[in-house]
């Protein structure tokens, strides 16, 4: 059942971002417009090129991708809507790698756009709480009970689940498309609203909307688009399993697979970006991605190894904590920030040692995980 | 944006059903697990073999896919839901091609299940009508005036429309997987209840539940399953646009893309499965795929070609208008068929000029059309 190792002769070309956030008043078409048209630009690409979209949704109608590709305008492009709970995106990109891997089509397109199904949980809006957005308190709960595990087995503290809170919220402070845009302390973090003890509201990431867009080409057509330098998808490994662990084992599994087709091993990352859903999220996916030692987890973050230009930055973006979790477009994010890192576009949260590889990574509630690798 | 030729080393392995009809008692997982069981065994492989799923369904919840997965069992199968209006299904089927013919894997699944969102058009379910389940009376009506447009333009007539419900009820009637199992007659079928003039009921498509599934598989390692004959996949085409007629143009684009693919021309197929949601629909179908001159579809169902033992046989699962069309599984459906056939399976609807090359063909509401063509 090992995946094979496909010739890589997928790149990514361009992304493209509308900031996530709460909208009560704007459209999906809205939002993943500009996405699309902001990852045509960065593409260096006419929306006639797109031959093939992928659109992920999950709390859209059906047809949303085709809604989305009228409102665009009639290219003859084959739109797909896509569906894998949080991890949605991923599977969006990773649709889309297909269809150009297996020369099928030259320029595929994944796009995720998402609404929330209704604005009830806002209420917060009109506290002075620093979060204001709604979490999945129900699975937070979960993530709280894998807090306490990890604290028992490993000596883990609550102090070191915070300080991925702080560093991600510090990244989002530097992404213009982060929900949160404004670092938090240690101190706000243990003062903020307790979702499910240990995890205040500031180690759980906000139910977003938003929407993010990202074009793959062919390698030898790549030149007719742009200059810039393109990753090349070196890795697109996915495993299925609602009988695992669907945090460390399913993660493991997959990023074996994903290593082994990449033809590299974690020590040759220069970012990931990772599925911290919960803070003790990032921790758990430190050792199951072979980052650190398992159990070494909260360790690595209080290192400061994880922190932007530390050893190996994870959640430069802010991840799901501070960027957001608008579900459909979260994985399609990730890789724009892979992408955006490699070029040297980030700004100020740019990785100052030029990454060359990067990892994006996130599980799905049906109990599937996703991981890709791109790599200069 | 022509689309490449992919090397053919994708083959289609088995294929298993739920039958297709109105089953308020019965959960989707129940009638998908089934199916997948069916073609598990077809392909004469275990579960364990699969090791990406695709899940079509436009009218169940998110994860659905997951959900028959979860009840099928754990076996490290990604799963993923796709949705393309009526084209869901032929859309699952593209991405588990995709997949295996990009050498990412060597098994893929295309399962597709659907269920009614609620039973009040079941009304009908007391009267003595032949047909009982629900139909899409709106888009009939786009229907109705297509029909009175070819009869005008080309003579077209409502017998000529009937016969295309006869026949397709006919090979119904012949199909155990097929929701209505009875032959009609030409005054059935006028007799019928009208829904948009000249639409009677019997030109119309129920609205259905059910299931299909297949598995297709790298060709090189088919032999450790099958010694069957196992068509391989010549074309994968599609093509969206919302702004060219949905039915005539956007079938001719895909088709001259399809049989680019395929390398071969409209007179080399044996068998065609198309849309038939309505009757005016196949006849539009039959010349929009070449199989006769524009404005002598008409007149291609009268003179017997597309019956069963007939020059191009055309639905001879019973299509959309007798088989079913519960939207999710449909597209799936049909490529069973063309796979029965293909292997002389098909029981007393088998075509006996041993059909090897065969073609199906949806559009989704989407403005979509797909079309594969499979050859042994």
């Amino acid at each position: 059942m090992a995946e094979k190792r496909p010739v890589s002769n997928v790149v990514v070309l361009g992304a493209g971002m509308y900031r996530y956030g709460i909208y009560p008043e704007i459209p999906f078409t809205t939002m993943g417009m500009q996405a699309v048209q902001n990852a045509l630009k960065d593409a260096g690409m006419d929306w006639q090129d797109v031959e093939v979209g992928y659109c992920s949704n999950a709390n859209l109608s059906n047809a949303a991708g085709h809604i989305l590709a009228w409102h665009i305008g009639a290219n003859g492009m084959t739109m797909t809507n896509v569906e894998n709970a949080s991890a949605s995106g991923n599977s969006a990109f990773r649709e889309a790698y297909l269809a150009v891997a297996s020369g099928a089509v030259d320029v595929a397109l994944a796009v995720g756009v998402d609404k929330l199904r209704a604005y009830r949980h806002i209420a917060d809006q009109n506290q002075k709480e620093i979060i204001k957005a709604p979490t999945n308190t129900a699975m937070m709960r979960g993530f709280a009970e894998r807090a306490h595990r990890h604290m028992r087995e490993y000596g883990t503290t609550v102090e070191q689940m915070a300080m991925v809170s702080v560093k991600n919220h510090y990244n989002g402070s530097l992404n213009p498309n982060a929900h949160y845009q404004k670092a938090v302390t240690m101190k706000e973090v243990f003062q903020a609203r307790m979702i499910a003890d240990p995890l205040t509201v500031l180690h759980c990431c906000p139910w977003d909307e938003g929407a993010a867009a990202v074009i793959l080409c062919a390698k030898d057509i790549v030149h007719k688009y742009t200059s810039k330098p393109c990753p090349k998808v070196l890795a697109s490994a996915c495993h299925g399993n609602a009988e695992i662990d669907p945090l460390v084992e399913m993660t493991q599994i997959t990023a074996s697979k994903a290593y082994n087709m990449a033809g590299i091993g974690p020590r040759d990352l220069n970012l990931v970006e990772v599925h911290d859903a919960a803070t003790i999220e990032e921790i758990l996916y430190y050792e199951a991605l072979d980052l650190c030692p398992m159990g070494e987890g909260g360790r690595l973050v209080e290192s400061g190894a994880t922190a932007i230009n530390g050893r190996i930055p994870v959640n430069t973006s802010g991840g799901l904590l501070s960027m957001g979790h608008p579900i459909g477009p979260t994985g399609v994010g990730q890789i724009a920030e892979l992408l955006w890192q490699m070029r040297g576009e980030a700004g100020p949260r740019q990785i100052i040692k030029s990454p060359r590889i990067g990892l994006a990574h996130m599980v799905g509630a049906g109990g599937v995980c996703f991981i890709h690798i791109l790599g200069l």
